[in-house]
């Protein structure tokens, strides 16, 4: 439908609420069990044919490893436009979504015909060969408000979803590189991260999330500060919240943030995974 | 964050472009495979507790087998009330969109904590039993443009998709039994579905979609006068159009139809699966 010869696909933000690490030989296999939410606020991502590669984020020129192994494997010299609503780094897979962004604009401006899955598989291997994800790009294919219950790519990642929509408030305290903690030690972070699982599929509702997510950031020990002051707070208010993994950002129910006093950016849980658009 | 006891869900409608029927004993693992677009033009939901049973669409009272079943399997009293954009019993999947409506709106309004995946096996089952739908419900819950692989409800089911979007536009010449056609001979017609589905995997595109669900209406024999017509017109303007499984129904992209000469309803292809409403 396009007269122009690029593409643009808007992926939806993923906060995760809690997780546990699946590893495997192959890329495709490896990821991580969990619960999180998609949001309306995300990236949207073009790409046009150029004379040569580069990538920006609103306007910045940046590197993102499992953007350029995408690139790379799609043999593609182009140029990609990113913007996002998002803060980078701070836990709402920001790197999955401009990877996968990047592949589902490619294989439209470019006329690669690859199907969905496809895209999928590509641009989650690239975050997890990357270290920089492990869920987040099935995640943010899927939409809504899902449950990874077999980690990786299609057709091994298996996922659920708990049928509710909410607005949701989050305030960003900083960074927390996900690359090294998931590099460390992750005995102790995926058992926990099995047993908020066991308790959410018992009762797959958005209450259930966040009490299983605050459970889970307390056990893995991954709380900072300033976290564990703004989730206590909107606690004592009577509302819900808990800790993006991985990055120094408190997510809420409704308006738990603003009644704790705090001055959070709003938007909701999104309908939809990523998605083509039209220009 | 509802203060009323009642739940709204939107389900959007599924026109099926090509299938082939795949039958089991469990209900769960039969289906049909094939693919099509799902619309924003869709069906709305909404159920509150009530002391006697009642399902009206657009305010008239009828009974819809797998409706039934789903309150059944639940065991429910309550008044379900169905708003539908779209034509009943003309290809649009509504009994599915009606079914799995009421089953989410249900699991809302009665606080039943049944998963998204729960509630599509139960919909699914539903229409299975009822002989009304094969496929519909998986796909109304997956939205996009979804290529189903793999027959039955979760866990069995499997989907890919086109990651693409489009204007779409619709006539409507009037109702083909559903019942009627999935309880006949359906070897000539599932055949032809394997070898368009097929020749979509290969080539996961809209255009190639549109093909592959023209060769299959005119394989599975189920042409009528007026849908051949229509989808020739749309044809020889440079368009594309075919017919919807199992409805006199045409679908065209963009202004396919208009172009021809008709006066479609317009609607676009619905980023989102059947989703939770607020009220």
């Amino acid at each position: 439908m396009s007269d122009s010869r690029s593409g643009r696909a808007f992926v939806p933000g993923h906060v995760t609420g809690f997780f546990s690490v699946h590893e495997d030989d192959d890329p495709i296999r490896t990821g991580s069990r969990g619960a999180g939410l998609t949001l309306t606020d995300g990236v949207s991502v073009r790409v046009e044919p150029a004379d040569e590669r580069s990538v920006t984020i609103d306007g910045r020129r940046v590197e993102i490893a499992p953007v350029e192994r995408v690139l790379d494997a799609l043999s593609v010299t182009g140029r990609v436009e990113a913007e996002s609503d998002l803060p980078i780094g701070a836990g709402f897979g920001t790197s999955g979504a401009v990877a996968l962004g990047t592949a589902m604009a490619v294989n439209r401006a470019f006329d690669r015909h690859l199907s969905m899955n496809e895209l999928v598989r590509l641009a989650h291997g690239a975050e997890v060969l990357s270290g920089t994800g492990l869920g987040d790009v099935v995640a943010q294919a899927h939409g809504g408000i899902p449950i990874r219950l077999e980690a990786g790519a299609p057709p091994h990642g298996f996922l659920d979803a708990v049928p509710a929509t909410a607005r949701i408030e989050y305030v960003t305290f900083g960074e927390l590189a996900t690359e090294e903690v998931l590099s460390g030690e992750t005995e102790t972070l995926s058992a926990a991260g099995r047993r908020a699982l066991s308790a959410l599929v018992e009762e797959p509702t958005l209450p259930r999330l966040m009490l299983a997510s605050r459970r889970f950031a307390r056990e893995a020990g991954l709380l900072t500060d300033e976290v564990r002051a703004a989730i206590e707070a909107v606690s004592e208010g009577g509302g819900e919240a808990s800790m993006a993994m991985l990055g120094r950002t408190v997510f809420a129910l409704g308006t738990g943030l603003t009644d704790a006093g705090y001055d959070p950016a709003v938007c909701r849980t999104h309908p939809a995974g990523a998605t083509i658009e039209t220009e």
